[in-house]
């Protein structure tokens, strides 16, 4: 399998060389569930397989989302931002998004410091 | 007004010097509106003023959301992922988020290319 970009897809997209950031949003109850990274790659891969593939900036190589945790993300669909340089992906999550087995990667609120 | 950020805030940063990807979602639709990013100090401005300022990357400059057009971001609150390095803002936008009139600024979407 081809692990290209589409030129209409390419033509979108605002550096096609550099990280994208990705948002994943829980289709059903609309939690935000995660931001990670893709490259095109990744994108191509999820675009083509349905399963969310990003770019571990860690590791340094694709990751299929719950490969290893079975925690995978099928994806209903994905949008560009006005930019061209962000990506929301509304996905089916099949157990926790988060390592740490919560729900949310975002489970850290920070005090609000109004009078 | 000092826009420092606490010591309590800063240690849960992953890397204070950075610039930090911020998703703004509508605390009532539950709409992903936009992304995009924080520095220190628009973050301890965020948390201070409650109105959502990013850094402009473009401009090279802190922005007040709404500033110019109007179209605000009160913000009900403010969390921080798992590793520290990506925030997820709950506003209530006034006006449309997105500098096209669109409510947000995810509204090209890819196709997907499964068979």
């Amino acid at each position: 399998m081809a692990i290209e970009l589409s030129a209409d897809v390419l033509a979108l997209l605002k550096d096609a060389d550099s990280l994208i950031p990705a948002i994943a949003q829980d289709s059903s109850t609309h939690e935000v569930l995660m931001l990670a990274y893709m490259n095109k790659e990744s994108l191509s891969l999820t675009l083509k397989t349905g399963n969310a593939t990003y770019w571990s900036r860690s590791r340094n190589e694709l990751w299929v989302k719950g490969l290893t945790s079975g925690h995978t993300q099928e994806v209903q669909s994905i949008s560009l931002d006005c930019d061209g340089d962000a990506l929301l992906l509304q996905v089916i999550q099949v157990g926790a998004a988060c390592h740490t087995g919560d729900v949310t990667c975002f489970h850290q609120e920070l005090e609000m410091e109004r009078n």
